[in-house]
């Protein structure tokens, strides 16, 4: 590949909107190209990389007998009525009509598909378990494209489907499917961190992800100091259980309701009390649709603490933090909601243990400006209230929590790479996916899903490797193991350029020779931007004595080394770097 | 590749909506399943054939140095917008809107896309030329979807793009390109002629179709019978150049008028008259949208002639057949126009050549039921009206017409398979997609696009290759080149299946072992059905003997070879067959 017949429109300035490093470097090594919001042209350079990435994951894929398909973008909106995810979806999902008037969606995900598929073609056990995975375009309307190809509304996804008669087999696949991915990102050179996440209808140990630890990230990995655990925040969790029978005692008949007038915010009131924001009891009021209006709910985390709303939407189910009009309207007081609310107005009381736990606490007494000091839960909420109030883990860990297995806990920011989870039935009731087992008895097909993004493996390589220079290639996704660099394209250093060129090719690497009428040094600093591991210069100096300067991008000092023999040299040196790692 | 761990749902029926037979294949054999109308599921063979149909595209497209690009589907509507599309390409294209109520577009095509990319990224002539292809999924909202693979909604397509500074270098990357697909087709093991097409806005010799002839085939190929030449129907012309000059004279002064009630049709009216339909003047009236209401257009062929849309719109622009109530509003007797309307309203003739050497023509008179005999153009046109007349081919040839060199001509249908057309600079004006020269002076890039329906080529080759048992796939686009089939997949077969499968597998073959628990003759059936081109039979007499069956799907013969040694036999001869013929 010559540098003259392609398409690399490198760059020195940094673009305007580009704020992570990743973002920076696809746009000034010219490996993609914005054409509208989170839309991007794959560019010659950065197509290479992913079509490397793609074949580790389609080799390891296959590896473990897992079969690939190709389903396609434009899907009827029949189907995911079905399942209920044309409007759980929400916005995120495109949808279009064709000349006649159908309705039709872009895939952001294939389960629908996939599961339909099965049902048509699938009716024994015998022909389970089955794996069908696919490395396909996925559409997302985001509500703000941001960070390169961090958030895209067109995207590749690597998606895979197991489907097995029995949890033991669903569990056999999840396993492979968990090493595969460890091999995965091992070959593509970059660290990923698998962690517990959301563990879905089937609970327990039923889903990880994949996440590589950087700045950049839009994750959170909570993970033990000692390397114990490690969960994404949303599922990470204390293992305290308790019930509304350990509601304590608290000094009673201490309360008062105290005027604290313009204080908006917990800082505000705790300032204005002089009290920690642990004492304080946080009240939110969420609300679901019915067919008769909105179901209240009533949700309290302690001052200092976070809800969790993934946590919530599975212990309630899929509710929303109430529209603020409508709640005021059926009575709620917001920003001054207190739990005792549930006396008078009808909602469901959902507290954290941690709430459960405070005596003599601080809360809004729903009234503006108002706040009721002195709150014990068995004094001031209505026992059949309280008796009949959820008492769960509702609210995000901190960093002074403690593992489950009580180890110390250490936060930090990554990008998810990949997600294994076990569905179970969700699908394949939604669409009666059914089987029958050894005794003709029907059963719904029991199903895993596995998604990896190759686009974001590209972004934890940059994000994590690169150095200011510009990136530095893990040698299994380099676009080209091998750049060429003569000082001059011409004479000798042209037909020794042409020669390796041709040499090294057939020796199945990757080679680019930068053949550009470019002074050097911008042909060095472009070579340090598009970070080929492998730099070889050609200068008439070292050409005479029959010699080429070899330079790795990862260290700092280039060797001179024979000319004779090198093509050889270099080749051995690239299989030996891109083959699988220990 | 085991088929239990596999999804190979054959079947023995033929789908009730599958008219032509790679329709019936593509189901029958399992390698497709329709999702919606046009648009299609992948399976696992069928996608295998696919990404090896592919990437003999991608190895002969690397080869002349273009460089593969990844564009998305989602494009910005103003993009095309830009270049008129938005509305030329009329309801085959998808629109919609993303939640912030911005217009988009399914790509059918790229060209505004990368001529805005190359527009952003290439400003020298240094940079060019330059060739950009991609593999990608295509969006077409066709109104009549069918025909299987043949005519879809969402399908793949590599389509490439040539920017240049000169015709010269245009003319030389066409050149490779043709060369590339005659290559292509060959090495998928397809027929495909190049004939000439549609010669656009650079003219000559500058658009060629690949079609591979066959009957189910919607495109029509003009060929004569000595080879010499080859055009498809819309292009396809005869060489006669006529002005309105050479209209001769006729009998004049005896013509009449005569009442043909309830003749409706051409051939009506001929029966009636009894006289051949060559000497009829068909008079068709087309319309096109101006700002101030439908201009009319009256085309005249003869009565045994069609109409030819393509070649009448190059002639006379986006012209469509006018819209009846609005014609006869317009004055027009719709199904008995006759060329001398032009005398009383205003209208552009254009008459075909055959038509306008007519004498003592019949034609309608502008009249319900009534026609003209005796029709002479000098005769009955206003001379001023027949000095602007266009004398143009606007018809179909017709194999009783002769070549441009005179030969005989033979029609044939055909699959049109790929494309390579000299767009010109159409898009780069419209974008300003511009670049200096060497004297610093600024002119649109020039282009070609060059299409192939990797699709179409499975279709071609299940349309000509396959026989009444089933599919035969040429080795090299065949999903598996091997299938093992045991007669019963246990002791020593399994073994024997399971070691071949590994030994052929490590010398680079795709290998199938028909492991399910099924009757031989369903095995044999489906062995035929999914047309693997090599096929070993395990048997346990022949095993005892060190022997295996070997039966080639083209061959009606099995022969019994001995087990030693069979793998390297079998892999010889498919490296042999899977390499590029002569």
């Amino acid at each position: 590949m010559y540098w003259s017949k392609t398409l690399i429109p490198t760059s020195r300035e940094v673009p305007a909107d580009a704020d992570i490093i990743s973002h920076q470097l696809l746009i000034r090594a010219g490996l993609v190209r914005r054409i509208s919001a989170g839309v991007y042209d794959w560019l010659p350079l950065g197509w290479k990389s992913m079509q490397k990435i793609m074949d580790i994951i389609r080799q390891e894929m296959n590896a473990i007998d897992a079969q690939e398909v190709h389903l396609p973008a434009l899907l009827p909106a029949e189907l995911w009525k079905q399942t209920g995810r044309y409007t759980d979806y929400g916005p995120l999902l495109f949808k279009l009509k064709d000349r006649k008037g159908s309705e039709m969606i872009l895939g952001p995900t294939h389960e629908e598909c996939v599961t339909e598929l099965m049902k048509a073609c699938v009716s024994s056990h015998k022909q389970l378990p089955l794996t069908l995975y696919q490395i396909q375009g996925k559409f997302r309307d985001e509500a703000r494209p941001r960070n390169g190809l961090l958030r895209v509304r067109e995207f590749f996804m690597k998606d895979a489907y197991s489907f097995h008669s029995s949890l033991e087999s669903l569990h056999e696949t999840y396993q492979a499917m968990y090493q595969a991915y460890v091999r995965i990102f091992k070959r593509c050179g970059i660290n990923a961190v698998p962690v517990e996440a959301d563990s879905g209808p089937i609970g327990g140990d039923a889903s990880h992800e994949f996440i590589c630890p950087c700045d950049a990230g839009e994750d959170i990995i909570v993970r033990a100091v000692d390397g114990s655990y490690a969960a994404n925040l949303e599922r990470a969790g204390n293992a305290r259980q308790l019930s509304a029978a350990d509601a304590p005692v608290g000094n009673t008949g201490a309360s008062s309701r105290v005027s604290t007038p313009g204080a908006s915010s917990i800082a505000d009131v705790c300032n204005f009390l002089k009290v920690p924001q642990s004492v304080l009891i946080k009240t939110l009021v969420y609300s679901r649709q019915s067919d008769d209006g909105p179901r209240w709910l009533v949700a309290c985390v302690r001052g200092d603490h976070d809800i969790n709303e993934a946590k919530l939407k599975k212990i309630a189910g899929n509710v929303e933090l109430a529209d603020e009009p409508a709640a005021r309207a059926a009575g709620f007081t917001i920003g001054f909601t207190g739990p005792h609310i549930v006396n008078v107005l009808p909602a469901q009381l959902v507290i954290d243990p941690d709430a459960l736990l405070l005596t003599d606490a601080v809360t809004g007494d729903n009234e503006v400006d108002v706040h009721l000091t002195g709150f014990n839960w068995r004094e001031h909420i209505q026992e059949d209230k309280l008796h009949t109030a959820r008492i769960a883990d509702i609210r995000n860990i901190t960093e002074s929590d403690k593992a489950p297995n009580g180890a110390a806990l250490v936060f930090s920011k990554g990008i998810e790479l990949g997600h294994v989870f076990k569905l179970g039935t969700k699908y394949s009731d939604a669409l009666a996916a059914t089987f029958l087992d050894d005794r003709q008895k029907s059963s719904s097909m029991i199903m895993g899903c596995y998604g990896i993004g190759p686009g974001r493996i590209m972004v934890a390589a940059l994000e994590t490797l690169s150095d200011a220079d510009g990136i530095r290639w893990p040698m299994s996704i380099a676009p080209c193991h091998v750049l060429i660099t003569p000082i001059k394209y011409d004479g000798q250093a042209r037909q020794v350029a042409d020669n390796l060129h041709t040499e090294l090719s057939q020796l199945g690497m990757d080679v680019l020779v930068d053949d550009r009428d470019q002074r050097p040094g911008v042909k060095f600093k472009d070579a340090d931007l598009i970070g080929i591991p492998v730099r070889l210069v050609l200068g008439d100096k070292g050409l005479a004595a029959g010699q080429v300067e070899v330079k790795l991008r990862h260290m700092k000092q280039a060797e001179m080394l024979p000319l004779e023999g090198i093509a050889r040299h270099i080749a051995d040196m690239v299989n030996k770097s891109r083959s699988l790692p220990d």
